[in-house]
């Protein structure tokens, strides 16, 4: 294939931004490429050239081999079936479609056989970067149950979210006011135990998206999950603190051999030179960074369970980078 | 009892400040106060007054009745006998004795009646936190197992840690250059999984506090704990998600109608009103606040727990404030 006709639509927002730097990067196969925005926007640079950023209308995926989502939830229901019907496939970065059961949902290195049809969907930001490092270990011992802390960052809200910390770090050095408007309250020096809206049981969906999504990717129907997902003052890397419980022992040692040669993750892991994975090391990367991996012993005697810490950047490996490696497998499978 | 002499030994850092502070607002009944330092200091202020900031000698102690410690754990080592000897009960912030089997580690909340001899050890902020909060749930329903995340704030690191939170804000915002020298790495936007040094097992020493030294204040020498402790760019609140297991079942509406009525407990518990838990709102306060309570759905069946989320402040009841009404239990039981 000498090239695919690739769209971004949401090319304004910080995924989407992030989407067309990505594309470059990996000399991804790109004969024509077009931007959208449900309003338009100013154009974006594109090896060197300035792409307009089109309002997005009926005609916009005409001729469309690859259409990259990166809109809310209800944008993305008004528009993929659009785009899939005019013969795109769309890849998806919203909710909107994740659950559902026709479509796949997708972390390539964890289940890229997965991929088939018009539409599919990219995770949670939370469950991808998770899930790559949590995937070799669930192979090799089966994860039975998981608790999760997240730390996420403010890019988590996109561009606003961005900005805001940038906003209130700076008002605060100055003395001047915050100003508050991307999260329910000030986030500089603050910590918000709520990410997306609340849901079943008191859960967030954030919460109920790590568990709901990471049995989908795995195809562990029974997989048990709690999670507590909280907003903290970091710009662009999330990190997570994971306890696992495995129906077959895995030592540390076995889980760092594991991890050190598992595609998407980078071990770092030697806490005597201070080495584990931060935020400070993982933003703007593509890997999940994978350390502190130690033994839960808090389990009752006969049980297996490990505890660890990730990072990964979430507008690369949790959105962008994750929906252009499944673009890569989309256009590999049709060579 | 018409007064007490006071001794605050450390009161040139972020803790003795506080424990100063403190007396003060809690109406401590001081006769005479002495302020001590390693190797003095300017003064403080005491009911608008200023009292010199001694350099620690032998004769420091003499005619004390209550010694607050919030030095390094040698410095306590080498001077708490001293204090004792010459007659003073000493309330002791750092570590070196909370594991000594003869003297009492306590949160008043929780083991007040523990309180005996001449040596009270204070435990760590972290500890203290989660069992003001964590303890009338164990006697409500007993606690097997705990698994806890933390989000440490910088004050955890004294006046120095605050600091360089402080000149990293700023310098980032003035586009300078970030000094690092009270963590391992910049704290300003990152998050360091690495809090004390690192012990048994790849655990740090603050993860495998709060295991033993929950296990003897709450008299639970079983109980079961994992921890992954977290530096994070916040000034002076920890929080924690907490993961519990109990024996005996307990809904969250139980543990609701508990943590209410609970000493040193301010349950915010209203997610759908946007009132949870943060920072933001416990810093600068003596109570432990807590909420996000819900059912851990990832039990298996037969199995009870609860998840939920707390913040206090590190300086106050994490350290000062504890202090502090240890030794209101010393002056009320020599009344």
């Amino acid at each position: 294939m000498s090239g695919v006709n690739v769209a971004v639509f949401g090319a304004t927002g910080a995924v989407g931004v992030e989407m067309i730097k990505v594309l470059e990067e990996r000399g991804f196969p790109v004969k024509n490429l077009r931007l959208m925005a449900s309003r338009g926007g100013r154009s974006a640079k594109w090896k060197g050239r300035d792409i307009p950023i089109e309002a997005v209308e009926e005609s916009s995926f005409e001729n469309t081999d690859i259409a990259l989502f990166a809109v809310e939830g209800d944008v993305s229901r008004q528009w993929a079936p659009i785009a899939a019907r005019g013969g795109a496939t769309v890849i998806d970065n919203s909710s909107a479609f994740r659950m559902d059961p026709g479509v796949p949902l997708v972390v390539p290195e964890v289940n890229g056989d997965d991929v088939a049809g018009s539409i599919i969907a990219n995770p949670n930001c939370t469950t991808i970067i998770a899930l790559v490092a949590l995937a070799p270990l669930h192979r090799a011992a089966r994860i039975t149950r998981l608790v999760a802390s997240t730390y996420q960052s403010v890019s988590g809200a996109g561009k606003a979210g961005l900005e805001e910390l940038e906003q209130q770090t700076g008002a605060y050095a100055r003395g001047e006011a915050m100003n508050v408007s991307a999260f329910p309250y000030q986030i500089a020096f603050n910590l918000i135990p709520h990410v997306d809206a609340f849901g079943e049981e008191g859960y967030t969906k954030e919460e109920l998206k790590l568990r709901n999504e990471s049995r989908k990717i795995l195809h562990a129907p029974d997989l048990r999950v709690t999670c507590t997902c909280v907003r903290v003052p970091v710009l662009r890397s999330h990190s997570e603190a994971l306890t696992i419980e495995t129906e077959r022992p895995l030592s540390p040692d076995e889980a760092r051999a594991i991890l050190k040669d598992a595609p998407g993750v980078k071990l770092i892991d030697s806490p005597g030179d201070k080495a584990y994975p931060m935020p400070l090391f993982s933003s703007g990367q593509d890997l999940v960074y994978a350390g502190r991996i130690r033994r839960d012993f808090s389990l009752e005697e006969g049980r297996n369970g490990l505890v660890m810490w990730v990072c990964g950047d979430q507008l690369r490996k949790g959105a962008a980078t994750n929906a252009v490696q499944i673009a890569e497998i989309c256009v590999n499978r049709r060579i």
